[in-house]
C-alpha cells in the first residue's frame, strides 16, 4: 500500500494563532495532494476561529483518524465539551485543551493511524498538570517515545540547519552543563539525522565555540580547550566530519553557512538569535533522533495578534513541507538500505578492472 | 577658529588590512572636505602596502600633526626603524608597531593636536609588553582618559545601536558579573551618549533579558527578576526611558529595532551575533563615555585576506563618517547648552497665552 502520508496536526493553544495558521496553510488544495492532514482539536473551536477570521478553508469532522478522507482537511474531535476561548490570554483551559489534543495525537501515532506530526504553538506554562511537567514538545516526545534515544532540536530554514547542545536552561548553567560527552551525543544524532532525514551522504558539521572570540586562546574561557576541541577530535576519529570551534559572533556574518550542512550551537540564544535575525517567520523547529518525525513553526503562540488575521503562516506551511520531505527521505533511505549489496573487492596487485564477485570479504 | 576636524587614524596591525582600509577610504577626495585625516604610522610601511596592493591614494609625510595639511591625507612618522612585514601573521613586531602608533596618537590628542580618533584593527595578543596589559582599545582608552568615567562600547550600523553591559569575559562569568548597579551605569552612559552624541532628545532604550525566553517567569533563570527589572525600574525613576527586558531571541527578528534608539545587551555575543548577522562588514564600534571620541570598524585584522586587495573598506569609511558626525553633534550640543534660557512659566489659572517673563522660577 502506498497511501499518502498522514500528517497529524495538533491545534496548539486555542487562544493563540494555531487555527489561523492551520486554516491559512490548508487553504491551498495542492497540499492535500502531498499528504492527508488530520487536525487534532475541536470542531467548535475551529469554527470559532474560522468565523472570527473570516477564512474560507473548509474541514471535515471525523470520528477517528481511521476515517480520514484523502484530499480533505480532516479534524478529529478530541473533546466535546465547551471551552472558553479568550483570545490572547494564557488560561488553564487553553493549556488543558492543547494537552488533550497532543495526547490524542500521540495515542493515534502509537496505533499507527498517523505517520508524522506537526504541532501548532503552545504555552508551556499552562500545560502543567498533576501528571505532566510539560517543558516543551521536544522533551515531551523524548520521554514518551525515546526508549533511551535522545531527541535533538534542529532549526531549519532553507539550507540553514542549526542544532542545540543545551536547550532551555539559564545562562549561568550553560558552561557547566556542556560536557565533551554531551557535545558528542548531540553531534552524533545530528550526523545521523543529516544522513537519514536529509540524505546527505557525508555531512559536514560546523561546531560553534562557547565563549567570545572562541575563547581567544584561553583568555576568555577554557571550555573550547577542555571540552569542545577534544569532542571534535574524537568525533572525527569516529568518522564524523566536524569542524571548528568557530567564534559564533563572526560565523553568521559571512558565507560560512553555505560551506556546511549543519551548525551545532552550544546554547539556546546562540542558535535562536541568528536564526531569527535571518528570517523569524519562516523557520521550522524539527525534533530529530526519535522514531516519530515532528516539526513545528519556530515561533510562539502569537497571543498579541490572535484573532486579528495578521498571522503569517509561512513557517507553519514550511513545517508541513518539512515533515513530508523528511518522511520521504527516511523511507527512501530505509528502502535503499534494506538489502545492501555485500561489499565487493578487487584483488590487490591486479590491473584488471573486473570485479571479483567470488572474492571473500575481508573480515 | 573653525578649522576642519582633525581625525587621528592609527595604522593598526601592519600585517593586517589596516593600510588597505585607510588608503581605500581616502581615495575619495570628498572626505578631505569634511576632515583633515592624520595617519599615525610609518611611511615605509604605508608605501609597502600601497605598492603591494597597487593603490593610487597619495599621502604626505609630516613631522608633527601641527603641520597637517588640509585637503591631504597626512601621515605622521611614529617610528623610523625598519619593521618586518609578514602579511597575515601575528608577530611581536606588528603588535609593537601598532602600540607605538596608538601611544603617539594619544600623546597628540592630549596636546590638542587631534580632535578625534579612528583606529584600524589590532591583535590584542601581540600588543602586550612589560608596561601594558592591552585588552582592547575600549579598556585602554578608559584607563588612559576616563578619570573615573567609564567607557561604553556601542555598535553602530545605520539606526541600529547596541551597547554592552559585559564585554570580553567567559560565558561562565556572565551571570555573576551582571549586577543591577552595572546595568544602571551602562544604561546611564548610553542615555547620555544618545542625547549628546546623537542629539536624541529623549532616547528610548530597549534592555535585553539575559536568559532564554527572558527567563520564562523564573523557570529559566532569576537574573531578570533579581537584577534587570529592578534596574529598569530605578532607571525610569531617574528619568531614563528604559523598556524590557526583552527576550533576545525574538527581539532581532521583528521590527523592534525601529522602535528604539538603542539596545542594551547583557553580553558580547548577544550583541555581536545579531549585529554581524545583519551586516558584518559595515558596522562601527564606538567608544562612548569618554572625552575623546573614538570609532573603529567592527571587525578584526583580516589576516586571512591581508595583501590580497580583497578587504571591504565600508566599515572603516563608516567609522570615519561616524567620528565626524559625533564630533559635530557634541559641539552643537555644547553650543546649544552654553547659555540656557531661564525657564519661563505661565501662571496657573490664567487663560491668557502670554508668557509672564517677569515671573520668578519656582525653586
Amino acid at each position: 500500500m502506498d497511501r499518502k502520508i498522514r500528517v497529524g496536526i495538533t491545534q496548539g493553544d486555542i487562544n493563540g494563532i494555531g487555527y489561523e495558521l492551520i486554516l491559512k496553510t490548508f487553504s491551498e488544495p495542492m497540499l492535500m495532494d502531498m499528504c492527508t492532514p488530520i487536525i487534532y482539536g475541536s470542531p467548535k473551536v475551529a469554527t470559532f476561529h474560522r468565523k472570527a477570521l473570516e477564512l474560507n478553508t473548509t474541514f471535515v469532522t471525523i470520528e477517528s483518524a481511521e476515517d480520514a478522507v484523502e484530499g480533505k482537511l480532516n479534524l478529529v474531535t478530541c473533546f466535546e465539551e465547551e471551552v472558553k476561548i479568550e483570545l490572547g490570554k494564557a488560561t488553564q483551559e487553553s493549556g488543558a485543551a492543547a494537552l488533550i489534543a497532543l495526547e490524542y495525537a500521540m495515542q493515534d501515532y502509537e496505533n499507527g493511524l498517523i505517520d508524522a506530526l506537526v504541532t501548532a504553538p503552545v504555552n508551556a506554562h499552562v500545560m502543567q498538570n498533576d501528571n505532566i511537567h510539560f517543558q516543551g514538545h521536544t522533551e515531551y516526545l523524548e520521554e514518551k517515545l525515546g526508549e533511551g534515544q535522545k531527541a535533538l532540536m534542529i532549526l531549519l530554514k532553507d539550507q540553514f540547519r542549526v542544532a542545540l547542545v543545551t536547550e532551555h536552561i539559564p545562562v549561568k548553567d550553560i558552561a557547566s552543563t556542556i560536557t565533551k560527552e554531551l557535545i558528542m551525543e548531540k553531534a552524533t544524532t545530528l550526523f545521523d539525522s543529516l544522513q537519514h532525514d536529509f540524505l546527505i551522504n557525508n555531512p559536514r558539521i560546523a561546531v560553534l565555540a562557547l565563549n567570545p572570540h572562541a575563547g581567544d586562546e584561553n583568555l576568555l574561557g577554557m571550555e573550547e580547550t577542555d571540552k569542545i576541541i577534544p569532542a571534535i577530535e574524537e568525533l572525527r576519529d569516529n568518522g564524523i566530519q566536524c569542524f571548528g570551534p568557530y567564534a559564533a559572533e563572526g560565523f553568521f556574518g559571512s558565507d560560512n553557512l553555505t560551506k556546511f550542512d549543519a551548525v551545532l550551537a552550544m546554547y539556546h540564544d546562540q542558535a535562536l538569535i541568528p536564526f531569527r535575525s535571518l528570517g523569524m517567520y519562516e523557520g521550522v523547529n524539527y525534533t530529530a533522533g526519535l522514531p516519530l518525525i515532528r516539526t513545528a513553526p519556530a515561533h510562539g503562540t502569537g497571543y498579541d495578534i490572535a484573532g486579528k488575521n495578521e498571522a503569517d503562516e509561512t513557517a507553519f506551511r514550511n513545517a508541513v513541507y518539512a515533515v513530508i520531505d523528511i518522511y520521504r527521505c527516511r523511507r527512501s533511505d530505509d528502502y535503499a538500505n534494506r538489502n545492501p549489496l555485500r561489499k565487493l573487492f578487487t584483488a590487490k596487485r591486479d590491473d584488471s578492472d573486473k570485479l571479483k564477485l567470488d572474492e571473500e570479504e575481508a573480515s
